[in-house]
């Protein structure tokens, strides 16, 4: 698979992955080099992926899996075992891990005495279809999701899509969410494909298509003043129901995917009600999703806190919440402010 | 006094200061101000700096005073209050205080929500004519200073001389510590002339003088490659002492300037023995440096510690120690390295 070049690095697939980085590090001279991963990962992944690896020596930084572990107090942590194990400033940090080992180790290299290189090997879908563009790297605040970050480019990324033979139909599913909202805002023909597929066996291309899609959104819009925005499709409300799942003692975490596909399907709603989506893409955008993600009981308690939860989204400004809509499937628009009494009737539709 | 121009940004002096801050905030559109102040701040500068200021709504966030609150923690709080009083995007910080404020209120913009606006406005000398130009943001990690943190650049930096007269003398002290480093590396009539100064009360064209030193030295080398390392100079020693002396219980802290002072002895001692500056001018250095900072007792057990330290220093790499000596006065040279023998030597040199 040829390698997708995004703004200042490259994205490199399968064996090709492995070439390029043993170059690179042939031809860098890291002073020592760090692999950070979870328990997961380093059971799973990292035997394989040393394995074509060629460096002498390395040091292993583990931390514990989790959206919940995705916090500042992880990357004191991770900064300590650095300091302890003596990184330098011209030392490399490799994050092999799903997004929240991509995300953190990526924020906690570009902060250690003021920035070090590191290379991101995602591991999960949904990193390798999301994260792995974007130069995006941060952590939770509370329940606040990334809210804490900085934008940072990696030396490169590899993507190895057999890792994802160690994932769960259901992480699978989740970072799926992503590749249908690629379709929904910038593709219709792709979404068509996608609808189709019931088994992640042999998605290499699909992934690939994902990732072109992405940076050539991101290419156009580097630092989020435009275009970028549309790449948060179904993230406004979603993000605020991951949020409130995740603090909740009544209700069962849910994955990222699971959270935007119901976020999804409520801006569809929006949509529908205010950008002129058509009842009949309305209709589809809701069933391919719950054809996939089982459907979520809200209580109006739940909807009201989540809806609290919508104003300290990080695309707000001046007090507004800006929410990016659909005119069709394709073609989504940004900026959109939505009157307050739809969003009751969009959970509605949600649950009908 | 005329407006220094830094690669990003502007330094203003006095009543120019307030002018272009009005005009600044009159052109921009800031959803929300914030100033970050600790007690001292908020009790001695926050009144008469808001009396000038062209704003009808902000907010204060305070942070408590010293060092030792350097940290991630106290990121953390402030993030926390940021949320809490829904700060966005557009959102300006500006924050009024010495280094600690300026450092780690950079530190805290730079990744709030991925990067807000910030000013600085230093209210110590030391801050003034030292973290004014360069972009260095931060806090400190355990004992390691300035450990973790983001270069990135303030909107404006405002310098109001008459905040110093605020402060205690050991502060003004520590802050002029700095100003004689920008005569040592780079302008022996400087470091003349400062030697002569008894009084800060008018010291206004000095401190322009050293912003305009430390501004020439980073626009030539704005990532630390080379040049920018002379800014160093007594910090490779005097870091290591200002951290042992931060956590060790038998010693009273020392103020930064304080540290480099006695850096700036050691190292001035490594360069007589190494890089062939002369008896007289060494001789010359650590007379002034004693008659302005009380002699500090070093057990040979600190000595021990403070050089067990030395490792974790910012500019080493591949297990090198990188020390800036001078050649002369004015004159300095970078990525030396010191026989392990000579650190003792230079430690006795100060004591006798």
């Amino acid at each position: 698979m040829e390698s997708i070049v995004t703004a200042t690095y490259a994205v490199h697939f399968n064996e090709i992955a492995y070439l390029q980085l043993n170059e690179h590090l042939a031809e860098s001279s890291y002073s020592k080099i760090f692999v950070l991963v979870d328990e997961n990962t380093h059971a799973s992944c990292l035997p394989t992926f040393m394995s074509q690896v060629a460096v002498a020596n390395y040091e292993i930084i583990e931390i514990v899996s989790g959206e919940e572990n995705k916090t500042i107090d992880t990357c004191t942590g991770v900064w300590e075992a650095l300091s302890e194990l003596e990184a330098d400033r011209k030392s490399l940090l490799i994050n092999l891990g799903g997004g929240v080992v991509t995300d953190l180790g990526g924020f906690v290299a570009s902060c250690f005495k003021r920035g070090i290189a590191f290379i991101n090997v995602p591991t999960t879908l949904l990193a390798m279809v999301d994260a792995s563009v974007g130069g995006k790297t941060g952590v939770d605040l509370g329940p606040l999701k990334n809210q804490i970050g900085v934008i940072n480019q990696p030396e490169m990324v590899l993507i190895i899509p057999s890792f994802l033979k160690t994932l769960a139909e259901r992480q699978l599913q989740s970072g799926f969410a992503e590749m249908l909202k690629h379709g929904l805002i910038q593709k219709k023909n792709y979404w068509e494909v996608l609808k189709l597929i019931s088994s992640f066996d042999a998605i290499d291309d699909l992934i690939y298509d994902s990732v072109v899609i992405k940076n050539k959104v991101v290419l156009q819009d580097p630092t989020e003043k435009n275009l970028r925005k549309i790449l948060n499709f179904g993230h406004t409300l979603g993000h605020a129901v991951e949020s409130y799942f995740l603090e909740s003692e009544n209700h069962e975490t849910l994955l990222h995917g699971e959270a935007i596909a119901i976020g999804m399907i409520l801006e569809a709603y929006l949509s529908h009600k205010l950008s002129g989506l058509s009842e009949l893409e309305l209709i589809d955008i809701k069933t391919t999703f719950l054809r996939r993600y089982n459907k979520v009981d809200f209580s109006s308690e739940d909807i009201k806190i989540i809806l609290g939860l919508l104003k300290f989204d990080k695309k707000n400004s001046h007090g507004n919440i800006n929410f990016v809509l659909l005119n069709k499937i394709g073609l989504p628009t940004i900026d959109e402010q939505i009157p307050d009494n739809l969003y009751a009737e969009a959970f509605a539709y949600y649950k009908e």
